[in-house]
């Protein structure tokens, strides 16, 4: 039996979202919300994880009356096993998302493109040499194909570890290699998980566990890690700019064209084409005043931090954004694209259009992005856009409200650059006590939980507390609507992070890119560390996911846990059917790796229990509280 | 509710078996058949492979009722997913045991270990002939080195295909080459399956298939064939030889260690330091008169193939060889390993040893095995078991029946060398009808089946039909069991079969090894289509793997389906869910990659179904029927 559709007012906190759900509800469009009541109550078993369909013995649901499966393997095995391939679909999305990216820019030094190139060459320098490649006196080009080629060998199997550790702090390298959980390569712990799952293989949940940390490791100091530094060398690495988010940056006057997915590989295509006077011009013929391109979630993340394309929304605004009835095209890439979506573009004019073999939505128009063909595609894409502008029902088109400015393009390097060069006059805040610590809030939306309540709720309490925040993913949406991503909302914080915050100009509130870009979080702790001569797990600092919903959530936060970063949840993942498990990740992995998750879902409460942990790490350091 | 217990007769056809499951019920050791009662009936939706549980949006249970997932995705995505991740855990099971090969060369060839050398210098020159390794004049561990290297490089990302394609006829690389299913790197693309699978990313199943399609050729042309090529290398190419099996290959008058699992790195060390006459002559001053190692499953497999080691028995026999009370210690590797063997060898005096670390049964002794202290610890493995005889209670033992005489070591060396150096006469049997076709029975056994049945059944159908029948893995204890494997067993052949068979002295069915030495037999093809000028679905051939329940048999299916071989399963995947997907599997796969399965449980039909097939092929090549 389906639970009785909760009200609208509940759904989210938003106007826009709001509106939409109401159009949607009057043009008899099936959103999320909908589906999620009809799929409600869940399957306990596969909730608490126990439920095992790993062979045609099953499969089976382990229960205290039935406490092993046919095998043998009881709630405990099962429960790492279904936790490690969940938390490994997460680590494999983020790394092969990397992998793009080398081979984009393998096609650059083959010359295999010359829509791509190598934008950030001082990044390009400043990488190759962390990983140990020759810089010395050498053309860009051979400096990228020997760093193409060591992220390459990143992947394989031949390394006994991954290259950007050389980023890591000596004590957490010491605490990996005791625990045997050093990532050597970043597809190996990938396919080593997939082995041990098989049954009859790992049968100890805690060591099932441990290489669930290696390969997430192999993700944030890897794959993700990766993905972020070469998209940085690729298309620049983001400074600090103004953009608008939410639904109204949607233009009734102008050609809309959403790009949606993960990576900024055919997206920055789809803006340089966009910005052809060419098609502007056409546009303009047709009645429209411009090109409009919006972002959604992390593509629209990495648009909005290197070129200030505004955000549309996130997760949930996804579907919203259609049901406008003033979208042209929707364009993606990969990961976290409903499949719905498809379905509400053809509510509509909309074309929905997917670009990589990797990720093929049935019904939609496919084309197949390389490197050597991106912008003549892009191209394509953009005249088609146009020609569907004229197809338009303007009847159908509601455009909520308007949208709100947001600061962007924090990356440490723009940081460090603000800073006068160098991160020392961050440590001083710190130590100082103006800033008494920083908490990443990452991850996603949820449609259990009402839309951005708990990520911009956390973020408030946070800031309020002299705590530093920095955001990524879908909670830059949540945040940025919020308000919360302009100079003007120190006035929500407490007085010390009011006072560096203003005589720097910035927000107490920094949007540091996308999902994957949580690697330029990892790199500041790092380098923080580096700094002070101590361990990541030394900081005061602290990591959130309040509404995820994607396996990339769990991977991420199980990399920040694995450095030494304690880290919140807003729900748990589907491990509570085993005591084991769910031990060992609120609890045990303290004594391992010098954190661990913490469950909550009052931010009130959340936010109090990151700033007794920043308390408890400064009184560590020897500083105020 | 649990069903009522079947009768024990009608659980398996073996007397061995059955003894042993009485001596369970009257010793209150539980075994997996009353596990499978009691996990009796099995949830539907798992079971049609609509259950999805890969975000915390859900987890969502596809019906006609509610046909999407919160997400959106329907039941022929969510079967997809749930198939392509099934069968990459299979194939990353092969390959990462594959890769455990290389690592040992490896060490061979860096100088860390003199527990293991390369003993067939012929293959490896053979080998790295194939992969385009330079070998002439060139030193031994030279060639070792450049080998290595290529193996490796083989699970990377940086290659556009695996080495081991050069043995593929060009007519099947050009069909791969077309639907882009060419392997690239092993690893890369378990990576890329598990990425795909994640939440919004390839939603289109037929594409998510194909996918799989080329996970399973990875691993077929890729880990499994690396393994078995480097096993030879290492172990010895096996030859032809006599042995035994069943259960009372366990003796009472002997220190028992059975080795289980699938790789010979461990079980190889142990037999060496078993043959030691120090431990054997400790043996003999406790009252036994002898150390006995035999085998369990497939690293039973390996040794039988080229040590001439006893089988104790397959999947459905390891609980029950235990529960003989005779056995020491039991020493396993990795995969199929039950982990009720734990809670059985506590039962009795039986010590329960993992060795790798990737692979650890909580409860166990624990053995870190590397190739550098190998030796040594299986020395200390021999030791205790020699000690724990002592602490046998010889009231408890029970070793039903007597051995059964087998041949083993049919590889496709020597087939060769049997056959005078060339395939030629087996193609000219072929052609002249006296062989009609071939058929590799694989697999493992399932409770849900009575036990070697179907396995006993297929092999005696097919050559009454003159089919020549290759096995490997757990059908090698079924048919070994049954008679099967022996010359003798012409008598129940057809007559052409009867005549080859009888005038080279071989059984009507050959013992091809351990389930990733169905390499072997994709070799096998590939050098007869080769040598006919066609197709590999051009032969007349077929596969199949009757009581199949682990991941790897779907991979191992699957790519022999992709590699154009009509492939039998006796029973289906979880995929009956999806209509696209069941009907692509049965059907559709036969337009793509000139193959497909059937799913069939009864024995007389599949084999008639085989033989049309097979018929059909012959016809084509312009053979008698």
């Amino acid at each position: 039996m389906a639970k009785e559709p909760r009200p609208i007012d509940e759904l989210t906190i938003w106007d826009d979202a709001k509106a939409m759900l109401r159009k949607a509800k009057a043009e008899g469009i099936e959103t999320v919300y909908d589906r999620l009541n009809q799929q409600t109550p869940h399957c306990k078993f596969c909730e608490l994880g126990t439920t095992c369909r790993n062979c045609t013995m099953g499969p089976c649901r382990i229960s205290a009356k039935h406490p092993r499966g046919v095998c043998g393997a009881d709630a405990d095995v099962v429960v790492a096993r279904n936790f490690g391939r969940f938390m490994t679909g997460g680590a494999a999305a983020h790394s092969d998302h990397g992998r793009d990216l080398v081979e984009v820019l393998e096609a650059i030094v083959e010359g295999e493109t010359s829509d791509y190139k190598i934008t950030d060459e001082d990044k390009l320098f400043r990488v190759a040499g962390e990983i140990g490649v020759d810089t010395e006196g050498r053309a860009v080009m051979d400096v990228a194909r020997d760093v193409l080629e060591t992220f390459f060998a990143d992947y394989g199997s031949r390394k006994k570890e991954i290259s950007l550790l050389s980023r890591v702090p000596q004590k957490r390298r010491d605490i990996w290699a005791k625990l045997n959980v050093t990532p050597r390569g970043i597809d190996r712990e990938i396919a080593e998980m997939m082995h041990r799952t098989h049954m009859g293989v790992d049968n100890d949940a805690a060591n099932t566990l441990l290489h669930a940390a290696r390969t997430s490791l192999a993700d944030g100091w890897g794959g993700s890690m990766i993905g972020t530094e070469l998209s940085d060398i690729i298309f620049g690495t983001p400074t600090p700019s103004m953009s608008t988010a939410n639904l109204a940056v949607i233009k009734e006057d102008k050609v809309n064209i959403l790009v949606h997915g993960h990576s900024p590989v055919v997206s920055e295509m789809i803006l340089v084409a966009a910005r052809d006077p060419e098609f502007v011009a056409r546009a303009k013929a047709l009645g429209a005043t411009g090109i409009n391109v919006v972002g959604l979630c992390c593509t629209g993340n990495e648009l909005l931090m290197r070129k200030g394309i505004p955000l549309a929304g996130n997760h949930l605004m996804t579907e919203l954004a259609i049901i406008t009835g003033a979208v042209e095209v929707i364009i993606v890439d990969y990961q976290c694209i409903m499949p719905s979506l498809v379905q509400v573009s053809g509510c509509y004019h909309t074309k929905f259009i997917d670009t990589a073999n990797k990720a093929r939505f049935t019904g939609a128009l496919h084309y197949d992005f390389h490197p050597d063909t991106a912008l003549r595609q892009a191209r394509e894409i953009i005249s088609l856009a146009i020609d569907t502008y004229a197809e338009r029902d303007p009847s159908r088109v509601e455009i909520p409200g308007e949208p709100v400015d947001v600061m962007t393009g924090f990356s440490n390097e723009s940081v460090t650059a603000a800073l006068g060069g160098s991160l020392d006059p961050l440590v001083q805040a710190i130590a100082a006590g103006d800033i008494r610590g920083a908490v990443g809030i990452v991850g996603c939306n949820n449609p259990k939980i009402k839309h951005d309540s708990m990520n911009v709720k956390l973020a408030k309490e946070l800031i309020k507390k002299d705590i530093l925040v920095l955001v990524t993913g879908c909670v830059t949406s949540s945040v940025g609507k919020a308000g919360l991503l302009v100079p003007d909302a120190i006035e929500l914080a407490g007085p010390g992070l009011k006072k560096v915050c203003g005589s720097l100009g910035i927000p107490p509130v920094l949007h540091y890119g996308s999902c994957v870009d949580n690697a330029r979080i990892l790199q500041l702790c790092a380098a923080l560390a580096n700094a002070l001569g101590v361990d990541i797990s030394d900081l005061p600092v602290g990591a959130s996911a309040p509404e995820w919903y994607s396996e990339k959530a769990v991977a991420i936060g199980l990399y920040a846990v694995s450095s030494g970063i304690y880290t919140h949840l807003g729900h748990p993942p589907n491990i509570l059917g085993s005591e084991t498990v769910t031990n060992l990740a609120v609890s045990g992995l303290e004594g391992l790796v010098g954190a661990s998750f913490f469950i909550e879902a009052d931010m009130v409460k959340a936010a109090n229990m990151l700033d007794e942990r920043i308390k408890a790490k400064r009184k560590g350091l020897g500083l105020s509280e």
